[in-house]
């Protein structure tokens, strides 16, 4: 899912998204509460029709942007108390709210509310905010089904058929997530994401704990990983049986000039690609790379010129998005192993060594 | 022609643009000169390959750019000694360098090295300048010749159907516009453009002198009125007797939330668009206006997303290449009187008076 934090996908318009093979992008909940409001994103239809996308959308629930505060939030049993990054006003995030923001949203996915663990944390810090979590993942089934079954004057439910994911949490330790599988599961959601990962801890340890937590988790339904990843961190977490993923990193790194490519990584700022004629990935089918060199990039990316920006997201999210149909389509042919060993070989590199 | 300054129109990808329906973007002789250099453009097999587009390109001579330098440049009857304004090196224009540079770029129209003047300028300092373009004027169009009879080493010509544009100077005082035509069109060039103007001297003025120019100047071959303008700009001047224009204000206003449209301008940023469900301009075809409401322009603009340059700069475009397409309909079925007065009661102020 390519993010689009505030409503678009920075530096893509959504017609380059649909022909990049976009399927469901990412809204967060914390920049949509604050700015335009989830109040009038509901009264003018929801976020669909708001931002003009009529794919899917799923919406996170705001708590990883509210921890990320710092000094700005305080966590509570009932929730987080924050103050806007934007104006310094005040808000109150429970569970039950966070349900209530992305109804009028009316994401087709919503998430519940969970305590995002800074790491690295104890053993006891982790168990005590992984059972936090479960609680306030019960308050968020409960509160949706009271929307479901009797509607609320205070929140207009823009698209009935929304589903809602449970997160499993519990850091890094694999009896902590299984417990975490089991109670989320118990509460019972219409996908499960694994979170709290991706957040500084070593990357066989990220691995491990997928491969532990996926394996608690309902094969017949979405298994979602939360904020990741790299290229290799797809495959390999495919591998161990995740279905979705989201993260900023095809879009951020591309503004700053890193390019994903069947090669490897490219820095359109390297000198090297002065005189490049070449297009960013000769195996690549998106407009950027049917239609400019890296030569051109380069110096787009060194003038500052937005439509470096704009060029480099289009291809990196292809990138990415062609990824997971590569992966799709080697699972349907039985070949994923021999893919997987040869797209790691390829791109866990940086391009052109020499 | 949409500005591409430094080989990209800002905000936008070239398919947008042609999309849009331009037939020929502008790219400056200056910024392009300093980076990535003309040498490697020309490397490289000149402008159109180096940037990917492969319909007509106008680049100016760099001079308007050299003399807004201020103190960073000095003037002779040479040419122009500059320091650059990304590292402050030193370099050299002349009527001949400006030609070089054009050549290497592969453009399909340059313009000859002009002295641009200051306004408001006395006569006496204006019919000076005048005489000194004519006299650059002449000896852009004696290298110019030079090239294409005798191949130079340093100068690699990479479109040899290059045309050349003279550009008439003279302020706002109507005998030296006239002389300068007279002078100009003796040396003889492929096109003519008027230089000087939309430079804060009013607006009847500006009309009036190039009311008296474009008279002067021959009907068979293009005029260019350069740096204009807004939307009644070009309808004003089009009834005068001009064929071309460039300006920034299309690409430059909607970065800044201004959208021109067919009920006047609209400044995106307005209160008054916080929930409008409307696109920006009803009689507009272009994406923007066919997938995006006024309330999420809004948003995304005050938000400081990317996309809403692209998604503005997309619009303005659109509108003003869709007038010119109107105004050519118009003089072919010979309603351009009409047309004009109905364009100019319905652009010509704030969208939504109330």
């Amino acid at each position: 899912m390519p993010v689009g934090t505030q409503g678009a996908v920075k530096g893509t318009l959504f017609r380059d998204l649909e022909e990049a093979g976009a399927e469901i992008i990412l809204g967060n909940t914390y920049h949509l509460h604050l700015r335009p409001g989830d109040e009038l994103i509901g009264r003018l239809g929801g976020l669909h029709r708001f931002i003009g996308w009529d794919r899917p959308i799923l919406t996170d629930s705001g708590g990883y942007q509210v921890f990320s505060l710092a000094e700005r939030r305080k966590i509570t049993e009932d929730g987080a108390e924050f103050q806007s990054h934007l104006d310094g006003s005040r808000h109150h995030l429970t569970p039950e709210s966070a349900v209530d923001i992305q109804t009028r949203l009316g994401s087709d996915v919503a998430m519940v509310l969970d305590e995002c663990l800074a790491y690295p944390a104890t053993r006891d810090a982790a168990a005590e905010s992984m059972q936090r979590s479960v609680r306030w993942a019960q308050r968020c089934r409960n509160r949706l089904q009271q929307l479901r079954t009797s509607p609320q004057t205070e929140v207009i439910v823009s698209n009935a058929g929304q589903a809602q994911f449970g997160i499993v949490q519990g850091g890094v330790f694999s009896d902590l997530r299984c417990e975490s599988a089991e109670a989320t599961q118990a509460i019972g959601f219409e996908g499960y994401a694994i979170g709290g990962l991706s957040v500084g801890e070593p990357i066989p340890v990220m691995y491990e704990v997928v491969e532990v937590t996926a394996r608690r988790l309902p094969v017949a339904q979405p298994r979602y990983l939360m904020g990741a990843g790299t290229p290799e961190d797809l495959v390999e977490s495919v591998a161990r049986g995740i279905d979705m993923f989201d993260c900023v990193l095809p879009t951020r790194n591309a503004r700053n000039g890193q390019l994903f490519t069947s090669q490897g990584r490219l820095n359109i700022r390297n000198a090297r690609y002065t005189d490049d004629d070449e297009p960013p990935d000769p195996a690549c089918r998106c407009y950027t790379c049917r239609r400019h060199s890296r030569a051109y990039l380069r110096h787009l990316h060194l003038s500052g010129e937005m439509t470096a920006a704009a060029l480099n997201t289009l291809h990196n999210l292809t990138f990415y998005l062609d990824t997971m149909q590569r992966i799709r389509e080697a699972i349907e042919f039985g070949t994923f192993d021999t893919f997987k060993q040869e797209f790691l070989r390829s791109v866990s590199r940086p391009a052109h060594d020499s």
